[in-house]
């Protein structure tokens, strides 16, 4: 396989223009670094575009497997670069030589599955990337399979977000859609829906999770605006016990969904 | 006042290498910058060695009330600098005019109070500054008070940690010890230490919690070494329904920490 050397070569600088939203927004790919997410990814049945390699860089079994197994099957979509090229595609101070790009996977609201939806997140303006990996880890664990983000939330493929979620973004539903698009499915399929908001009376340890909901957390800054607030079925609050008034939107996340697995677990195991 | 507008001044130059750890560790001093934390460390009797302001980047009116009620009881330490010095000294892009030199403040084992101390939390080699201070931030929210860290922690003092903790920081009693000492210590103070362990066989919902207890969490790669499980009194595990075999370190303490304070809520209400 002929390597390639040049920074300058156009599709280098077409994965490089990965690295910024705009460049993942208009072309609905990603790019994705390293040994373990890019043998998950893989293993997962992400549609890559692209594996890219670097010989020199690339000394671990499992990748160079990876390689000869793909490049067999696919040989026009392996692409071999030189470590410089690498380093210049790489986000990382050790890379290890392997990378890929992907297709970006998002869901519409009406191919989410009613019967089996079980625990769905929908998230508003999220603004850190690495909040919104943390919370899609954490959705993955607590056996959530569906988030959608609202209008304005961060771009899960961001490589922040995409090292942040371990691996989990490729295990989870993604939908994207309005505000106003969700209130309107929301209320049609009538779905009850939980919001965190630090103001409500209900204490989320208190509260009762039907098996299928939808769990509707706000922004980091703001929380839950009064629209959101108003569409929700039921508003519970995390005590807090200390001086400050409110937790990491992705802490806050977590604490709730694993309440809300714990009661499931407790009244007849889970809904699959 | 006279400004003060080199950054080769002494004093700036001193200030600026509280960005480094050396510097933080050989001082014993830390750099906290913004409004809201500078006030708030103020409201809590943080010991200032300096407030630093910039009369052209300060518009806020509490901020600007702060500095004329600090400069008004301790002029020499009140320190004005340029916007170019401010600027210098700042690890934001908006910066705003406010910051603070301040003392680090750590207690020892033998001063934490133990009738009183309700839960403790130990960590070991906890790397990110993020996570740390995101821990002291949840921390502070569940109700513990008292945050013991072990050999090869990051810096609570960091810049990141200091605004993930989001001021918890300073509401937390801070030890540093020796994982030996720690040992040491807990036996002999024959304190429940409840470890958590991906391998443990106990669910953490359904283990019960003193009311005064350590709990030991391990490093974001490798969790609790074979002599820190040895030295717990009971291992648990938080269930994981999705692909990943963990949960980040931070979320994995929120989860159980909000477990404790939810069975001592139930069970007769918070010991103080």
């Amino acid at each position: 396989m002929i390597e390639v050397t040049s920074t300058a070569n156009p599709r280098i600088k077409e994965v490089r223009r990965l690295h910024i939203r705009k460049g993942r927004d208009e072309t609905g790919l990603a790019f994705i670094e390293g040994l373990r997410i890019a043998i998950e990814a893989f293993e997962l049945g992400v549609d890559f575009k692209w594996l890219v390699y670097c010989d020199a860089l690339l000394t671990s079994q499992a990748g160079r497997k990876l390689v000869e197994h793909f490049s067999q099957k696919y040989l026009d979509k392996t692409l071999s670069v030189s470590e410089h090229v690498f380093r210049y595609l790489s986000g990382k101070d050790g890379p290890q030589g392997l990378a890929a790009v992907i297709q970006q996977r998002w869901f519409e609201l009406d191919e989410i599955d009613l019967e089996g939806m079980g625990i769905i997140i929908a998230l508003d303006e999220i603004a850190d990337p690495g909040n919104l990996g943390t919370i899609l880890r954490t959705a993955d664990s607590a056996g959530a399979r569906t988030v959608i983000l609202l209008d304005n939330c961060t771009d899960p493929y961001d490589p922040t977000s995409i090292r942040a979620s371990m691996g989990a973004l490729f295990n989870i539903r993604l939908v994207k859609c309005s505000l106003n698009d969700f209130i309107l499915w929301k209320s049609h399929e009538q779905i009850h829906t939980v919001g965190a908001a630090g103001a409500a009376a209900t204490d989320y340890h208190s509260a009762i999770y039907p098996k299928q909901m939808i769990l509707l957390m706000g922004s980091e800054r703001q929380g839950l605006s009064d629209q959101e607030m108003q569409a929700c079925d039921q508003l519970v609050s995390i005590p807090m016990m200390g001086r400050s008034d409110s937790l990491n939107v992705a802490m806050a996340t977590g604490i709730i969904l694993y309440e809300i697995l714990n009661q499931h677990r407790e009244h007849g195991g889970r809904k699959e």
